[in-house]
């Protein structure tokens, strides 16, 4: 068994069975060594952001990491946007990273990169294999490391993957338990949702569960708290029949707002609430100066326990949660833009639907209308670094086949990592693409005018770089182009029937919703 | 002025006119103040890894630096591959990374990450400016940085960019000169190429032009060596007029059998020849063990002065270069592949084009035939990193608006950048994308069979993770979708017509030409 080898067996047996790729020359014995492995299923990427977004989409919904494959330190650098949306997530991901042979690197070739410094801004752990012997030990510390939700890079010199190993796979990685919430935290937590002073519950980290709604909803109740999530959480359950949680507004403006008066705020996976971008004027910090900030538990804690904890302590555990109704809309009639859109979205997102969220300003629009759509799983782009959508729901699709992904994705930020669209033609994904085609980068003309620069109104360079209806982009035919089915909808019940037809159907499909952008009354 | 103006200014004065920008919402006081300060044109690209291989392309055809404009850490990481690649190929490229606010940065807000460790293993020079008083004078050492050859990554937080700088504009940076190759290494080249051994001088670096294949052809029929141009050099001046250099070859084994016997090598610019890649049992070095070999000037060095100090000390001045007679072939016909779309290119490639080649495998064809064709500049990719042809010839085209640029480019590293074709419809570029769509990545094959894995023969995973024709992509469907005209083309004289149509015609179009791959004989 060669080193790829048992790299691969280890990987397996640890549980990870996934490999998105994107291999070049030095990664060769590790793809020549997926048909000597039994069990690791290979996805291959045009590009390497859609690599490492498709993991984080698989991970959130597969509740553990894939691997990912990528060439050297640049197939690194084009993967890093979306690692770097992992790491903020929480969302565990193995990173194999192909370099040259060891003895190689001292003649500095082309291609030859610091790899752990690339890697290092975004990775939890970084580690480069020495001898093909360690390799099967390595992998199993980077399952081991990755965890409930870090970035691991392993680094693997093409020699060590074609040498040898004669103490071939290693014993698979356990995963490590979640820590739990110390007493002192949980006793403190209490005191303060009997203190009558006005408290504020925001959970956030990996995953929002459905579990977790309704203990939130009662400690509400018998507390008289308030329960919000963060901003944008990795996967949230919400829709008919959970308590679906209101969420913190991104603008800082309006998050400073919805937490005006708060005295006491418990986090639950989440951090502090900070400003998304730093704006003249306007403060980094959300929260009134005068307010006290517990962290009770943080991401890889046991938040289920510290949850039942308060729930007993309240004695709360009979209330009954208030679960939100069945609240379908209309199908909606007329013209199309963001807010019909939505309405079809919720007439007609079917049970367990999992949304993957990259529709920027648009789909905005969708959230809140949702909240009573038939129960589903939300994802949220935790990290802030555009291109994201598409991939995640790629790997979403492969975590979850037999659930219908619908992925909302601004014209702007599909751009980013448009080649997502030949691998979900190529697995045959079950994914709908909701292209909001607004042709602008709308959110930056919202920024432009928030920073106040040039009295937040752009000049005629500013304004043509936010522009991108020059030459419009045509959505249908880029699909086509790669296999993906797609339509163009140019009125509410346009889309809506298109809608409903791609919810019916399997397969990947895109629908190119040409949307007015936001109106800002310039 | 506020920071972002003075820093505009500052570029502006300094040479710097074109910013290639994909920016958010920390760049929006550099995007404001774009109309705000004179002549900085701003070409908008829909990804970061357009951005800095279009800014290669412009400072290798400008011979001075574009900057580049991006959004934090994860849009340096898109940039990332092609910035690897300008700092491999000599290239001068001054990139302005915006961040948070500096008081902001503390709260570690979702787009946080240590851009200066990012940025470090892909720039010869990193800054964060602290101050807006300061950013004109660091903007003016960055462009000195940059230099001839160098990545200079300045990174300017968002209230640097915002606050009043009352200094305003820095003086502009002046280039470094070149530096005066030492007396003691021309003499001892002198001494080389009259020793009556196996000399070959290999010159590389920033650019190989006509008058250095000139000096270079004399010194040839001088001494009897031979000259050889590195694999990959930035920028090569050939064809017909020209005294067109060999390339060292790609394939490590046939450089050892290129370089065999050889018993001096002389570079000019170029590293010391060692294989792209490491092979089980293939040496990393390509040179006999015995060669001697002597840097006689490096990329930043004065190489015409050592060249006309070699001439006159060879009393070689008189002879007369060795040129290449002008060689078209016929246009071709019947089956279109790579040796007769070839054929077609070196037919009908007019006076002065500028030819991007990432044609890969398919590509490989093209340079031999076209050493006769008309007098050209032909550009490399330095580094290796795919994804960089298509970014290239934006860059080209907006340096040499007065040129045609032709594009060779692979299918599967189309698809790294494809986003490119946005913006050559958006500024209406003159250049040409031959597309070689074979539907596989062809080198991987070879690469799999060079590395030895499993015989050399890929198993059925294996050889999927090679191919990339199912689905099929449809390049004139991706092209039309982002505004660039397109045809495909099945038979040599479909391609020869297209082309012929192609070079006819200003303006950005596509040839989505169809041929088969490496036969390998599996």
């Amino acid at each position: 068994m060669n080193g790829a080898e048992s790299l691969i067996k280890t990987l397996v047996d640890s549980g990870v069975e996934v490999c998105f790729t994107n291999p070049g020359t030095s990664e060769m014995h590790f793809v020549a060594a997926l048909d000597e492995v039994e069990g690791m299923r290979c996805v291959l990427c045009l590009f390497e952001g859609v690599v490492s977004g498709a993991a984080h989409g698989y991970a959130v919904m597969a509740r553990k990491p894939a691997s990912t494959l990528l060439h050297l330190g640049p197939g690194l650098g084009n993967a890093l946007a979306n690692v770097h949306n992992a790491r903020k997530g929480h969302v565990p991901v193995v990173n194999i990273v192909g370099d040259h042979a060891t003895y190689h690197l001292e003649y500095d070739a082309p291609l030859t990169s610091d790899i752990e410094a690339i890697a290092g801004p975004v990775s939890h752990w970084v580690y480069s294999s020495t001898a093909a012997e360690d390799i099967a030990r390595d992998a199993a510390v980077a399952v081991q490391q990755a965890g409930h939700g870090q970035v691991a890079t392993l680094i693997l010199p093409a020699d060590v993957s074609w040498g040898d190993n004669p103490n071939g796979a290693a014993a698979p990685a356990e995963l490590p338990a979640l820590t739990a919430v110390a007493s002192d935290r949980i006793e403190r937590a209490q005191a303060m949702l009997r203190s009558g002073k006005q408290t504020v519950i925001m959970i956030g980290g990996r995953e929002v569960s459905a579990a977790q709604g309704e203990q939130l909803s009662r400690i509400a109740q018998a507390s008289g708290a308030r329960v919000l999530t963060e901003t944008f959480p990795s996967r949230v359950r919400r829709g008919a029949g959970t308590a679906a949680i209101e969420r913190l507004p991104y603008l800082a403006e309006l998050a400073i707002e919805e937490l005006k008066g708060t005295e006491q705020l418990i986090l639950l996976g989440a951090d502090a609430p900070v400003s998304f971008f730093a704006y003249p004027n306007v403060p980094s910090v959300l929260t009134p100066p005068d307010c006290e900030v517990l962290p009770l538990a943080g991401p890889d804690d046991d938040i289920d326990g510290a949850l039942a904890a308060l729930v007993k302590a309240l004695q709360a555990g009979d209330i009954a949660p208030q679960l939100r109704p069945l609240q379908l809309p209309e199908a909606p009639v007329g013209a199309l833009d963001a807010n019909s859109a939505a309405q079809a979205l919720a007439h007609h997102l079917p049970e367990d639907a999992i949304v993957v969220d990259e529709g920027i300003t648009s789909g905005l629009a969708c959230f809140p209308v949702t909240a009573g759509a038939r129960p589903h799983d939300w994802l949220n782009l935790t990290g802030g670094s555009i291109g994201w959508g598409l991939p995640a729901a790629v790997g979403a699709a492969i975590a979850q086949p037999d659930r219908k992904v619908v992925c909302l994705e601004g014209d702007g930020s599909a751009m980013y990592t448009i080649q997502s669209l030949w691998t979900m033609a190529r697995e045959q994904l079950d994914v709908t693409v909701v292209l909001f085609n607004n042709r602008k980068y709308s959110v930056l003309e919202v920024e432009f005018a928030r920073t106040g620069a040039r009295g937040g109104k752009p000049g005629p360079k500013a304004a043509s770089s936010l522009a991108i209806g020059s030459p419009d982009m045509d959505f249908q035919a880029m699909a086509s182009g790669m296999g993906v089915r797609a339509t163009v909808a140019t009125t509410a019940e346009e889309f809506s029937e298109q809608l409903a037809d791609a919810m019916a159907h399997r397969g990947p499909c895109l629908i190119d919703a040409r949307v007015p952008p936001l109106e800002l009354g310039w």
